[in-house]
């Protein structure tokens, strides 16, 4: 992996959650309303010239090198990730709790812009949320380097738009692989089921 | 299934084209300059404060209700779908082809939007592509109603953000069951492999 990772302070880390996690919020706000509006020609054509002008005062200053990840304390902290990622309006975002019994759980709610077959989650989303779930848990919450090497997803119904739960959990470990499995849920109990491998990857095991 | 289905005129469908799809580009676009941007914190609030009044103003008249499909000519069109919508800033999108050996076929461009690890694609959103992907094998172009079953992705290496391509195929099909492959590659060649099976719901089995 050539990614390479920048520290960063806990100043710059108060900026991220004061400055930049508001306009993602703000962004996905108006992602969702792009979806569903189906406003006047004259107010799309003016959302549409507004959007691109703030567009470019977005990128006249710095923006972010691709490929850099940051870590807070050591620890990865993944700004832009596309299911958690604070700083990432794609992300609904998912916030990945730790259990005492060692299971990882979030909440969270998907709106018009997940759909897939109209009013229920798109498989592909699906399979997102619980590829972040299987991984948090099978990496103890991203603090250990592993990749994903199969994932397994069963569909037993379609899952609804709206709040849903997410789990996850370490199965068993054997060697340099870690099986883990997780469910998707609504309030009629669970629609999704995952299990998944992931692999210590070959530079991680030579640092041991 | 609860899904009502509306019948989308050419009329509309133009405006689609002409109004709102040109809105969602640029959605995307913003989106993209979200996850990059590392402005000055006042041009990130003034950012903010006007992305949510383009949002108030896309809301203000008839938004789309939810859990409604649209088809143009009896077949659908997923305006809001996750991968495809042409409505969707989440979508890519993907634009999928069928070629004479009956594969389907897509080539698109993701960016820092859809990152899991620092430069790579997040294992979860190649999942989604390639659950579309062999979706659209499975349903014939979504013209035959079908669920994934089950979807098995398999990582070889990490893909890298940009440039993409994803291929899928029926390789058999027994009764209500459809068995898909498909594929996610960059310019080095294939990075992720699935398999999936679709099942015909029994409402669609009980009309033949």
């Amino acid at each position: 992996m050539d990614a390479t990772f920048e520290a960063l302070s806990e100043a710059e880390l108060d900026r991220v959650a004061a400055v930049y996690a508001p306009l993602t919020q703000a962004v996905r706000g108006l992602v969702d309303a792009t979806v569903r509006t189906r406003a006047d020609d004259d107010v799309i054509q003016q959302a549409r010239t507004t959007i691109e002008a703030v567009t470019r005062s977005l990128l006249s200053q710095r923006t972010r090198s691709s490929g850099v990840g940051y870590r807070v304390d050591g620890r990865p902290l993944p700004l832009s990730n596309a299911a958690t990622g604070p700083c990432n309006p794609i992300a609904p975002p998912l916030v990945v709790h730790r259990d005492e019994d060692g299971r990882y759980r979030s909440e969270f709610v998907l709106g018009a812009a997940y759909e897939g077959p109209p009013g229920l989650v798109h498989g592909g989303v699906c399979a997102l949320v619980l590829d972040q779930m299987l991984g948090e848990a099978a990496s103890e919450g991203m603090t250990k380097p592993l990749f994903t090497g199969t994932i397994t997803i069963r569909y037993l119904r379609g899952t609804p738009l709206g709040p849903l739960r997410a789990e996850a959990f370490i199965e068993r470990s054997e060697g340099v692989k870690a099986f883990a499995r997780g469910h998707l849920s609504d309030a009629s109990g669970v629609a999704v089921e995952a299990e998944g491998v992931f692999v210590k990857p070959a530079w991680a095991r030579e640092a041991e």
